[in-house]
């Protein structure tokens, strides 16, 4: 019965899994903020630029962690019975979300906010290549032929549609009327203003304004409602000269129809940083597609070391928001 | 002696040769400023998408041409004994400065102004391609590759310095401020502010500047004191993950050492859509250079429909303030 309390006691003593990549000037910020409680430094600063950051949690003891930062393999996750709060260093955190996973009680919140910057960004970058024709430019350029190809657009005076009102899509969007273009946002609850978007509509209205704009970006999550969004039909009222992007995710777009889209010069091009399914197969048609623009996944992630910097703040602000009894940054649940 | 007078005056009613390729509504508009004077149009409507508009002067009544809106090769310029004003379409006008070309006292303006949007573009798009390393991955996808490369970088936050602070240089700063960057004009006289640059400096703090700059983008006309101004020397100035692009002329850059810097990984990339010379030879080494990205002159020119626009814009206004007595505008002598 002794035994028996000293192991529970043991067993609930907090411990931190932290799998940031942190300096030790950070380490120390991590360990005031946590105020007593032990913490566990799983990564060094060495894999800060890296895109994938090995998150193992430390085998022996998991049944001891209560806290994790970190996105660790569900399996291991499991493994913490008195786990008590999961910051992900990620947006999303499906991967958490399934029953069972997680005690009944525990806190789940994301790394939401920290990836507008980067993931925008590519898209933008995107847009203006396609805009101003540079793959098929790369492309003669490894040929060495010098050679003027044809017309090429401008975001200035154009309109871009945005589906996706969150972070990514409002940074897109601010970026895009910076240059000049007008902005429509499409979001189930269209009442709501959002910063960087000149219009707001409804996914009703989705069919209606597609025919108009020069730019179509996706930056929705995944959800049911959003599979093949753009689909086969929505690609046919687009533009001849519009250009789609999509970082958010890959099923958002039929990429069977696109690949079809493209070769038949129905539209002007694509950019993707996300595909259906991922990765890409060899054998899919958008591969050697000369319109289509592809990036393997890595819009968000470590990439941008500014990432970095947003991912670490969001945490540490939590930790302290954790110990203080306050309410947590983007609680998922 | 009245045979010659009436060959005198018959060769000096005016007549203007118009090179642009006009709409039928547009041709009215430029009949109407000619207010009477013979006005011949050699070129239509659809050569306006083309790179390069064919500009022959008609044969047989050359002496007979007073005013020219066009950019006909010099010798055909140099029939015009009766010539009294030419206005080019394009910005640069160094191809009609050679003495005894032009008959003496007559006026020479240029389309300057028409092309910053189009040029500035292209720099801002390649400059976004280069930092996040798109040309690489697209060598990747023409490969098949799924692969993420490594660390992408921002203009949010970088430092930008723009050499030429004409239309082109300021247009391409203010696109840099509207993404977050910081930017600095470097020009002979540097006490006059020019919009879109933070700050401005003289040609004399290059080096100093260099060192520290994230972005360097050279929108330099043609001149003796521009040529190789980005040497070896200076290339070697530059920041490891800096950009450089060029738009202006290509011989402001000395490419062989810009092959060198790239091959050797000092500098992040390149963008360049001038080069020396041009066309690039096909064993130059900046062709198979993976972090140069080339395009073949087109930043300007016609390839964006509001270039156009803006030129004809401008000669149309020139002839009614010819016509009026008025002073032109981009008069160069």
């Amino acid at each position: 019965m002794g035994n028996e309390l000293r192991a529970y006691s043991a067993a609930t003593e907090p411990l931190i899994v932290n799998c940031l990549p942190l300096t030790d000037e950070e380490r120390g910020e991590f360990i005031e903020a946590a105020d007593g409680v032990r913490q566990i430094f799983v990564l060094d600063p060495a894999q800060r630029g890296r895109m994938q950051w090995p998150m193992r949690l430390p085998e022996g003891n998991r049944d001891e962690v209560t806290i994790i930062f970190g996105n660790p393999p569900g399996d291991q996750v499991a493994d913490c019975q008195n786990l008590a709060w999961l910051q992900t260093l990620s947006a999303g955190v499906d991967a958490y979300l399934q029953p069972g996973l997680m005690p009944d009680g525990a806190l789940l919140t994301s790394a939401s906010g920290a990836y507008g910057q980067s993931v925008s960004e590519e898209m933008f970058a995107m847009m203006w290549a396609l805009m101003k024709d540079l793959p098929a430019y790369r492309d003669n350029q490894n040929k060495g032929l010098w050679k003027p190809r044809g017309t090429v657009y401008s975001p200035r005076g154009a309109k871009a549609l945005v589906l996706g009102t969150g972070d990514l899509g409002s940074s897109f969007a601010r970026l895009v009327k910076a240059v000049g273009g007008t902005t429509y946002g499409i979001r189930r609850h269209p009442d709501k203003q959002v910063d960087g978007f000149d219009y707001m509509a409804g996914t009703d209205r989705l069919d209606q304004l597609l025919p108009d704009m020069d730019i179509v970006a996706l930056a929705l999550p995944a959800s049911a409602a959003t599979h093949h969004i753009i689909s086969k039909e929505r690609l046919a009222l687009m533009k001849q000269n519009a250009v789609l992007v999509n970082a958010g995710r890959g099923d958002a777009v039929d990429c069977l129809a696109l690949a079809e889209t493209l070769e038949a010069g129905r539209i002007l091009g694509a950019g993707l940083d996300v595909t259906e399914p991922e990765p890409l197969p060899a054998d899919h048609p958008l591969w050697s597609q000369p319109r289509c623009l592809i990036t393997p996944h890595v819009a968000g992630g470590a990439h941008l070391a500014s990432n970095v910097d947003k991912i670490i703040e969001i945490c540490l602000d939590n930790l302290r928001r954790y110990r203080a009894g306050q309410p947590l940054r983007n609680r998922v649940r």
